[in-house]
């Protein structure tokens, strides 16, 4: 873990499923800083630390900003404009420590460092692609991140150093860099991640309306699988990253609509040269990403 | 396989992985009738010969159907109208044979059927919800039905015998039967397998435009796997079903403008009902699954 021998004290602030992995995973790689958990709950706190992910913890963050070299905020995005308020509101005389944090959506998250925070471009965004279905400590899994990407996300003011650090923990947890600008991020997200999230959703809407759950086998399960997906943390989501998922919405009702025309027009041509279009393109991408190191 | 004692001889119409699955199964089964494979292509039936799902074969059809006992039509669905139109060409003199299906849908099925046949009564439709990624009469395979459902679609005028033999033919190749009418049947299906589908292939439309496939990982590709479906028989459908298909279409248009509200009017609380009433459905969905037998 070159770049990050610097972080001797790390303050993990939410220790749910990823903060918590973040813990056990760096504990795991040998990396022999200290951790400070950060929470609401003592409970989960305590649960944390006696799963090895923490070595410490504190309901008390602005006391313990001073101490820490690293910030990794692993709280609900609902959370994050009182996180960075509170980081923002540390003592004037010492240094603010680098910031990064684990949330799905990266514009909201950088506006929120650059309203909040003393030292803005010691926040650098980062987005790990990688959840689980479970939640809290308990579910926590130092091989979480292993092999999945990572998508870092800088702001126009970020500081190479707070960069190389942020690139250096979430290499060191085992997983493979994308760098992209937090706009991008959340405009490539609204279209392969929370579109498909809501579509899961709205298909289960329409069988509720509509019927149709005796003749409802495994092509139904995997295309609403998202479905089943937390509600408050996709809500969130859905709210900080409001604009794109209109745009990509807009899109895919643009879509829906210019395929039903050819269904009412039975233009078979039509329809089977969009059904090819769409698993060429389906194809292509699987065959990229199984080519991925 | 009680009521299929009945049947001495078979007629394949269509050897592809289908047909050649419901050889395969009966022979694994012990059923010691024959049975004849007719299609189109003589590398294909002599190669569904040589793996054993048929005995013989023959181009001509006509000529086969007074010594069978029962015919099932497993050709693609683009094709059953003339499969049909030639059945009710046989010999007036011989009794028409008790016939089923295998397509993916049911109310054009029967309407041809009704039009052609001398005894459309004799003509029971059914779906056997069983399939693969693959297809020929290589991919065919002796289990491929087992413990999926069938959904059995008798017409008004079904004769019971027919109705007999047909779900005995399923049962005994393992399946798990379903009733109801084909129009039942074609309103189902379009909500629960042929909605998902277009909406795997137009989330992949969409991201074909606006991007995202950096970030596209597996939850977009649960989301969007129906999209790799084959497209000439997934067309065959949609124009086949095309009535059913446009009411859930509008249902799923409708669903997608009121979600759209909600996100444009940052209604979280509005957000969070929909994703958790989804969330609830699916699950109930879900656990019933679980509990068939």
């Amino acid at each position: 873990m070159q770049k990050f021998e610097m972080v001797d004290h790390l303050a993990l602030i939410g220790v749910g499923l990823l903060g918590a992995s973040v813990g056990l995973g760096l504990k795991r790689r040998g990396w022999a800083g200290r951790i400070t958990g950060v929470g609401r709950t003592q409970a989960t706190l305590d649960e944390a630390q006696r799963l090895g992910a923490i070595d410490a913890s504190t309901r008390d963050l602005p006391g313990l900003l001073g101490e820490v070299d690293l910030v990794v905020v692993a709280a609900p995005l609902g959370a994050f404009e009182k996180v960075f308020e509170q980081i923002g509101q540390m003592d004037a005389a010492t240094k603010q420590p680098i910031i990064t944090d684990v949330g799905s959506t990266k514009s909201s998250v950088q506006r929120a460092a650059d309203r909040w925070l003393r030292e803005p471009g010691r926040f650098v965004g980062a987005h790990p692609m990688a959840g689980s279905e479970q939640q809290g400590p308990g579910a926590a899994d130092s091989e979480l991140f292993v092999g999945k990407p990572c998508i870092i996300c800088p702001g126009d003011a970020a500081d190479p150093e707070a960069v190389a650090v942020v690139q250096a923990l979430f290499q060191g947890l085992g997983m493979s860099l994308l760098t992209m600008s937090p706009e991008q991020h959340d405009r490539q997200t609204a279209v392969t991640s929370h579109l498909p999230h809501l579509a899961a959703a709205l298909l289960v809407q329409t069988a509720a309306q509509l019927g149709g759950w005796d003749v409802a086998s495994t092509g139904f399960a995997s295309t609403t699988r998202l479905a089943s997906s937390n509600p408050p943390m996709r809500r969130d989501i859905i709210l900080a990253n409001r604009e794109a998922i209109l745009e990509a919405l807009d899109q895919f009702a643009t879509d829906v609509q210019a395929l039903r025309t050819l269904v009412e027009q039975s233009d078979g041509d039509g329809i089977l040269r969009m059904l090819e279009q769409a698993r060429d393109r389906r194809e292509q991408w699987m065959e990229g990403k199984n080519h991925e190191p």
